[in-house]
C-alpha cells in the first residue's frame, strides 16, 4: 500500500489511480456506531462460531497444513473470540498476534488463557491500521469475508496488515477469493413486490385520511415515499440461503482476488461483464444471486499440502451464515435452456458508508433463436 | 440554561450542580449514526403521522387554542415532516420557524409549499443548538417525547430552544409532562424467561460441541454470555401496548415537568420513591410499566381556553406508537388487594449513549397484614 500515511488514526482508503494517494478518512466513532459495535456482542460471535462450514474450513486449512504454522509467527486480523489464533497456536505456532478492534478482545484474552496458549497468543486490542507488532510474520490469517465477499470492506484492514507486517516469504490464509453470480428463480420477488404494493396502497389511504382529518395534503411526498420503499423492498439485496434447484444457469466468476497481491484500489470497485447460459428449460429468472468462495492454497513458494475450499454457494446440506445475496429482477424473465443472459455488473462503495455497496447491473437476454431483447439497467444497494 | 457556550457545535449537556457548567460534548457524526438517522426516513415519519391519538392531541391543542397562534411567531423544534408548523400556520401564525436536523427538512419544505403556507413557515435545516433565528417567538411547539417520556433525550434541545428563543411571555406546547409507573401482570415475563433459558441451553450445547469438534473450551465465556443475554432478555425494558386489565394497582406519578421552567439538570436523572397500592385481589405483579402524559395548558399569563391531554396509558381503544415500557420483575410477586409495593426508582442517562437510560429500581412488598418482605434491587436498561 505505497504511500500509506501511517500516522492517520482513522481508517483510510486510497486511490492510487488518482496520481498518488489521497486519503478518505472515516471517523472512528461513526465507524463504531455503524459497524464495529455488533462485533462486541458474544451473541454475534457465537453465530459465526456456530457456522460449521466456516469452522470446518478454517480448522482443516490450519491443521492439514501445519507446516505453515509450526515454529512460525502468525497474525490474526480481527480475532474476535480468538478462535483462529488459538488454533494457530495449537498447530504449533511460535507466536500469534491476535488483533481485535472491539472489547471482544477481553474475551479473546480469557479464552486464550483458559485454553493454555497464553505463552504463544498475544491479544492486542486496537485497529490493524494503528497497532505495532515487534516483528513481521510468516502467516496472516483472517476471517474477513462479508456478504457477497466484500460487504463490510474488512479486507482493507487485511491488506493494511499484509503490507505492514507480512514477510516477503509469507502466506495468506485464505490465499484466494472469488465472487460468483448466477441467475436464479425465487418466490422472494413476488413476495417483495406484494409487500411494496401493499405499502403504497397503505400510503395512499394515509394521504387521503390526513387530508380529510387534518387538513394537510401529503401527496407531494408520494414520489419520495415511493422511491424510499422501492429501494427498501425491491432494490436492496436480500439475504437468503437458496436451494441449488433455484439456480437456472451456469454461475460465472465475476471477480478473482489473490490475497497476497490485491490492492485496495483493485477491490474498491468490482466491474465485470459476463455471460450466464441458461441450463433449465421453461423457467424464469427472478433474480441474480451473488456469493463467494475462498481457498487456502498457501503461496507459490510454500504451497498448502492440502488445499481447502470454503464455498458459500447454494447447498442444501451445507448452508452458511453468509447465505447468498439476492438481487431481484423486477420483471421475471421467461427463459429456456440455450438462452443466455449477458450481464454488465459494477459494484462500488456507498459514499455515505464505505462498508456498504452500490450496484449497477445491466442485463441483456439473448434467446437461443438469436433474438436479442432490449438491455435492462438496474440499481441495487447492499446494506 | 446559564452559562451555555453557544459556540459549541456538538450537542452539549450541563451539570450546573458541579460548581458551574461542564460540557459533555457528543460527536455529531456518532449521534447521527446512533440516533438522528432513523428520522430521515419517511417510513418513520409516517408511523408517527399515523398515530391518531398523537395527531388528534396536537391538532386539537392548536386549533382549539388559536389565540396562542393567531398573529404570533412560532418555533417548531424537530419539525420532521413539518406537520406542526403547517398547523400552526393554518391556525393563523404570523411566522413559523420549523427546525429539523435531518434531510427530512427537504420534505418539510416541499410539504409547506404544497400546502400554501410558504409565506409563513420557514423550514431551517440544522440543530437547535446551532441555528439562529431573526427574532424571539411567542410559542415553542414540539413533539419531543420518547418512550417513557425521556428516552432519546430530545427535551434537551427543546430547553435549549426555549432558553435561546422564547419570549418571557411565551408559551410551551406541550406545557407539562408527567411520568407514570404502575404494577402490571403480563405474559411477557414468562416468555422472556423461556427465551433466556433456551438461549443458555443452546450455549451449553455449543460449548460442548466446540470442545469436542474443534478442541477449544469456551466455558470461560459462559459468565459473560449469561450476563449479555440476561441483560437482553430480562433487564432491557420491553415495548408493549398493555391492556388496562393488566394494571393491578394504582399508578403513581413519579416525575412532573413544567416545560416552561425545567432545566436539563432536572431531567438528566429521575429519582423517586413512591407507593403502588394493589387494587386487584389474588393476582401477580409480573412487571412495572412506565408511560407518560403531556398537557397543553398554555401559561399562567396566557392559559389555554381548552386544555388538551395526550396520554400514553394502557387503553384498549387508544393505543399509541409509544406503547408503555415494561420492566420485568424476575420473580413474579403474588399480591392481594390491600397490599402495597414501595418502589425506589432512579433513572439516569447511559454513559455510552446519552439518549438511552439506565434504571435502578428497588421494591419492597408490604402485605396488608403488616408484614414486610425483603427489598429487592434490580437494574434495567432502556435501549
Amino acid at each position: 500500500m505505497e504511500g500509506m500515511d501511517r500516522s492517520m488514526v482513522s481508517l483510510t482508503s486510497f486511490d492510487a489511480a488518482n496520481n498518488g494517494s489521497y486519503v478518505v478518512s472515516v471517523d472512528k466513532g461513526v465507524d463504531f456506531a455503524n459497524y464495529f459495535c455488533t462485533y462486541g456482542f458474544l451473541y454475534h460471535q457465537k453465530e459465526m462460531l456456530s457456522d460449521r462450514i466456516r469452522m470446518d474450513a478454517y480448522y482443516n486449512a490450519i491443521f492439514q497444513n501445519k507446516h505453515h504454522f509450526t515454529g512460525k509467527a502468525v497474525l490474526d486480523v480481527g480475532t474476535g473470540s480468538g478462535i483462529l489464533a488459538i488454533w494457530s497456536a495449537q498447530a504449533g505456532a511460535r507466536k500469534v498476534y491476535a488483533v481485535e478492534a472491539t472489547k471482544m478482545a477481553d474475551h479473546a484474552k480469557a479464552l486464550v488463557q483458559a485454553n493454555n496458549v497464553e505463552d504463544i497468543v498475544e491479544v492486542i486490542e486496537g485497529s490493524m491500521e494503528e497497532v505495532d507488532l515487534p516483528e513481521k510474520v510468516d502467516v496472516i490469517i483472517s476471517e474477513w469475508m462479508g456478504y457477497f465477499l466484500l460487504r463490510e470492506s474488512m479486507f482493507d484492514s487485511v491488506i493494511c496488515a499484509r503490507d505492514r507486517w507480512l514477510k516477503s516469504s509469507g502466506v495468506m490464509y485464505p490465499s484466494h477469493a472469488r465472487m460468483w453470480v448466477a441467475p436464479v428463480r425465487s418466490g422472494l420477488g413476488d413476495q417483495k413486490m406484494n409487500d411494496f404494493e401493499s405499502a403504497m396502497r397503505d400510503w395512499y389511504s394515509f394521504v387521503n385520511e390526513t387530508e380529510t382529518n387534518y387538513g394537510v395534503n401529503m401527496n407531494v411526498l408520494t414520489k419520495a415515499y415511493h422511491e424510499e420503499h422501492e429501494k427498501y423492498y425491491l432494490k436492496t439485496s436480500l439475504w437468503s440461503n437458496l436451494h441449488p434447484n433455484q439456480i437456472v444457469g451456469t454461475p460465472a466468476v465475476i471477480k478473482e482476488i489473490d490475497c497476497l497481491s490485491a490492492t485496495v484500489d483493485e477491490i474498491r470497485s468490482v466491474a465485470s461483464k459476463f455471460s450466464l447460459p441458461i441450463t433449465i428449460d421453461r423457467t424464469r429468472i427472478s433474480a441474480f444471486a451473488g456469493w463467494f468462495d475462498v481457498h487456502f492454497r498457501g503461496s507459490m513458494q510454500e504451497p498448502a499440502k492440502t488445499v481447502v475450499e470454503l464455498s458459500t454457494e447454494p447447498d442444501e446440506d451445507n448452508p452458511t451464515h453468509w447465505g447468498q445475496q439476492v438481487f431481484l429482477v423486477h420483471h421475471p424473465l421467461r427463459v429456456n435452456r440455450g438462452d443466455e443472459v449477458i450481464v454488465s455488473f459494477s459494484m462500488s462503495r456507498s459514499k455515505e458508508n464505505h462498508r456498504l455497496m452500490d450496484v449497477d447491473c445491466a442485463y441483456e437476454l439473448h434467446l437461443s433463436s438469436g433474438k436479442r431483447l432490449e438491455p435492462v439497467a438496474m440499481k441495487f444497494f447492499i446494506e
